[in-house]
């Protein structure tokens, strides 16, 4: 039974509330990438936060707004797009946080959606000065490689990648 | 470091339940559409409370219950339909919130399930005597118009549509 | 107004606590089972809980395990699959718990993603000793039969499936 003192009360409210940043900022990256704010996904991540998607190693805030700028990314906007990013599982230990979720990358072609692709996603956060942010987000697509049913594995286990 | 009284504790807490509700307002809105439960689906709304679809703009709970009734919705139904509402990420303040996610309508077709449409959803909240409900939510089809992008970021950033 | 005491709030957290707690076992399903791990899938349920799906009734937790180990899902990991579960709507009633949400099975086929299929979910869940476990989980596909959206409403109506 746990103690019912302030202290402790207050340390069971604090989980909780990190679990809700860590949360709120996982449901903020497909609204803002689909959005274009470049600038506003970035700051998601730590200055020096990694984005380790299977095809592209991004390092750093610049490189993570530049994937948003690019032309790629634009014309997935202009074409009709949205980055489902799933339900979180969140594991706090104290000022590291390991979660996981699926994403689905749905696309507009010739005026239909289509499941461009099924995701696992894996990430790693720290509080900072300024709150919870992403220091490494790996994402590997679910299409048969090994990696990627180990990474959604290691994610509810609160494991590194 | 917040102040440890009982009367600080019970104010995050109350930030912590707000969100709870308006997460589990959010969460209802699939399970109850796809049900035909007409009335518990615009009880979500406030009386005059606007639903404001891209093709359609129902004011007032009166309309909202109709749309569910109507012999299209009810096909959905029949066919079978998945309206799937993604993860939320919620703005309070006071007694107003602002909330974002991404909605999937999912739709049997010839014995196939397709993805009939992905949409941005904004959401405009308020508490009253009975709770949390939706005074505007505003919904754009993500198929490259420009306000679809607009609205998931204003959403993020807890402004209006 | 509630009472501002520290069992009063004790009591309001714990209710966030269990909530979390629920969404979060929900939120592990997805990955566990696509990350083939078959004990920690079982695990979510009760030792002798159950898993009613529409082709297949699942008793206890070796029933549950065997599935995840079988020729056909490993086939699915190894093709490429997503199993993602929708935003859960919790009730708790004390040592009681209903959840609902959606959920969409995403497979890879000839190098493309389609949706296989979309179920209504319906989770009673009690507490436990150890926690919180799903005692009867009931999955019904969306295809228009009469059964799933009667699920999906009487999940949000916190009442049995």
């Amino acid at each position: 039974m746990p103690e019912n003192t302030l202290a402790a009360l207050e340390k069971r409210l604090q989980r909780l509330e990190d679990e809700r940043d860590i949360a709120r900022l996982m449901a903020a990256y497909g609204p803002l990438v689909d959005g274009g704010a470049a600038d506003e996904v970035a700051a998601l991540w730590e200055p020096d936060g990694v984005y380790d998607v299977d095809e592209v190693y991004l390092a750093g805030r610049e490189q993570i707004a530049a994937m948003v700028r690019s032309g790629a990314h634009q014309s997935w906007i202009k074409d009709g797009c949205a980055h489902v990013v799933g339900p979180p599982h969140v594991t706090v230990d104290g000022d590291d946080a390991v979660a996981v979720c699926h994403s689905l990358m749905v696309v507009q072609v010739d005026s239909k959606y289509v499941v461009r692709r099924a995701t696992a996603n894996h990430w790693q956060l720290r509080r900072g000065e300024n709150g919870w942010h992403v220091t490494t987000r790996t994402n590997r697509i679910l299409d048969g490689r090994e990696e990627s049913p180990e990474l959604l594995v290691n994610g509810v286990r609160g494991a590194s990648a």
